[in-house]
């Protein structure tokens, strides 16, 4: 049943980003090429569904917050299309298809990560049928979220953990930051939209953190473990880059653990929301099943 | 006068933003350390004052809108940082000091420029004394201005026109995009935050436009005629990078009779706001004025 919905709700994302990229509307026709080549690259959409599908845990319903969800999407992008960047990681393919600097040129994914970034604040305030309140709330979370004490703020401390080896406190933080926050935003708006009380913010927030978590020890069990072409990238990068993951801190076995441990705390944190809750418990689930 | 009060505004943004970016604060040290050294780099700080003279000029006090004045400062901080980069202008020294990657590397000054992209909407937000309309208001015109259809639409139009001649249309679109964009949401986010009533919204609008008009053909007059440990970069450059400026595409003369037309102009908008608006009107004759 999720697949479906997830399928739906992934189509859905991808009509309304390609609307609001509509050529017309971006002065320069190649920054709108390029967003919008990264931006419909693919991809799981998981930060629109944890929005919608937080939303509906707490009775709203998670199709009306379609435009915040597409903005938390267009940061991750931009996240990406910096992220890969010759001055960052350098990476030639994401999934299975040329980087956006080896299309449009390095300057050009510069400025188009920036522009998706800032139209993503844009989007987010064209979200209809939400108060202003609600409004002001949601460009906070969103704006904490990806700034310099999260999403970035971890992508600097994993450019400074280059080549070292890092401690589990600092590979926490640093996780924390540049995949959890999002997810945790993500989480935190769809509540937010739909009107939630304080107990369920708290308890989705809850779940957030330990989704964010279990994500990041799977992508590093995935590294070791995963089929080449299904995740896009030479298995065991991570070992020969030196980098410090869950598993080379730990070991296979305790990852999983650790992973398995999260999801089923996430689950946990639910209960409360009942049934309504479904598609975020699958979706925690999916978690560690997955293989890309 | 204008030259103190611009001064004790400037000493309160610099203040301002250095507080908002108090080292605790970031979760990355180098990343807190790469923001505050284009922060504090000095500058005329133009975007502010015009935040806050155009509050002075709809019956406000400017000073109580440090916070979105501060805002302001980061997105223009942020796009030279972004600008300077290998992959775009590849300039090693802005206002006599190390670019910012020359300090901290390429890839931080990546990230310290998303940081302050992102975290400009977070203190827009902390704005005080402001309605939630009013803050999604100016959110909406500090996305709009900086994103895709303003300045970094304007930055894109300028990297596709390296090395080719560009007709006045589209030099005018690059330059409306490039930095008018900014100093119009300035100017109307001022006003927006003192209350400003609709004619006065579009008077000032209509100041801001022509004001940025004449700035920029000010700096392409001043690549020509200016003293170069003023300007802080080779005069003549634009001529020797064969870029289209509105001195290459009219003629010296004709530059500055369009500068002091736009100028007249600017001021001609303020009229209906009387003395309030000195300081808006000063700072518009300042702009021919100004030897860097």
């Amino acid at each position: 049943m999720m697949r479906e919905e997830w399928k739906r709700r992934r189509e859905l994302v991808e009509k309304t980003l390609e609307a609001e990229l509509d050529a017309p509307h971006i002065l320069d026709e190649t920054l709108g090429k390029s967003m919008l080549y990264s931006l419909m690259a693919g991809g799981k959409r998981l930060r629109p569904m944890l929005l919608m599908a937080s939303a509906d845990a707490v009775g709203g319903n998670g199709d009306d917050y379609i435009k915040a969800a597409c903005a938390l999407e267009m940061i991750h992008t931009y996240s990406l299309i910096h992220d890969d960047l010759p001055a960052m990681d350098n990476d030639d393919y994401r999934r299975g298809k040329l980087t956006n600097h080896k299309v449009f040129g390095a300057g050009m994914a510069t400025l188009a990560g920036d522009a998706l970034l800032t139209m993503a604040f844009e989007v987010l305030l064209r979200q209809k049928g939400v108060s202003d309140s609600a409004k002001v709330r949601i460009v906070r979370e969103l704006s904490v979220a990806a700034g310099p004490n999260g999403m970035v703020g971890g992508q600097a401390i994993d450019l400074e953990s280059e080549g070292k080896r890092i401690d589990c406190e600092t590979l926490y933080k640093m996780h924390m930051g540049k995949t959890g926050a999002l997810f945790r935003a993500a989480v935190r708006m769809g509540a937010i939209l739909a009107g939630a009380d304080e107990d369920s913010l708290a308890a989705l927030t809850h779940y957030a953190e330990q989704f964010g978590l279990a994500f990041q020890i799977t992508d590093d069990i995935l590294d070791v473990t995963g089929d080449e072409a299904k995740i896009g990238k030479p298995v065991g990068s991570d070992e020969r880059n030196q980098k410090s993951t869950y598993v080379t801190l730990t070991s296979l076995d305790e990852a999983k653990k650790l992973a398995s441990d999260a999801v089923t705390e996430a689950k946990t944190a639910l209960l409360p929301m009942g049934e309504r809750a479904a598609f975020l418990s699958e979706l925690a689930d999916y978690l560690i099943s997955r293989d890309h």
